[in-house]
């Protein structure tokens, strides 16, 4: 498998710096610092937008809100603006969001169960290059 | 699951923008965007640097010297310097890394896949939220 089936990259078209490819964003979207923590706390269950917050930690409302809209626009996350005084908005997963949520959270655990072994391979990594620095 | 379970976040101590979660910075370094290229190209056989230049794309010397160093330290890339003349490296993936690669694969061909979905989406929100300004 190369890159272009997978990415739709050639040589030719791919020059992600100037034109991005449109999966890359998506990619970018569901794997940013804030849409991560997002997805997985919607694998749980539905949150109102201060609930979110809380659960995330220190996520700025107006990060909050960018991501927010961004997944919705991918059509990963639904907005639920129920007419009640006050208002009351509603956040949850589609269809399309859990499957990527659950991707993401496979990558994150991934990440979580390995980290021992990324610190070792760095520890290793450093030794070496402040070694042959000396050297 | 919450959020601390996946990635080891809390609200006190878990603030991402000053300090990075180490979990957050693997996931960041596999799901940059050469750095995803570089993982799905090397699950098929190592590579040459020139070789792998070549088979991204337009990704400048410097960036994917970067990309792959990177991933080197992390100990997902192995870099086999040959010590013949002229110079020879191969870069390949380690156990690790063919691990990280795969779980990047299968969330880069998911978005390929739903680009569809995501585009009509997007196609919806922006059609909503046009007529939302006007009315």
């Amino acid at each position: 498998m190369t890159v272009s089936d997978v990415v739709g990259a050639t040589a030719s078209k791919y020059d992600i710096g100037e034109q991005m490819c449109p999966h890359r964003l998506v990619l970018e979207h569901v794997t940013s610092r804030w849409g991560v923590l997002v997805l997985i706390e919607l694998l749980d269950r539905p949150y109102r937008f201060s609930e979110l917050r809380r659960a995330i930690g220190r996520v700025s409302e107006k990060m909050l809100t960018q991501t927010l809209q961004t997944l919705e626009r991918d059509g990963l996350v639904h907005r639920d603006a129920k007419p009640v005084i006050p208002p009351r908005v509603d956040y949850s997963l589609t269809d399309l969001g859990r499957e990527a949520a659950e991707q993401v959270r496979g990558l994150a655990l991934w990440t979580e169960e390995r980290m021992g072994e990324v610190q070792k391979a760095r520890e290793v990594y450093d030794a070496r290059k402040g070694g042959s620095d000396q050297g």
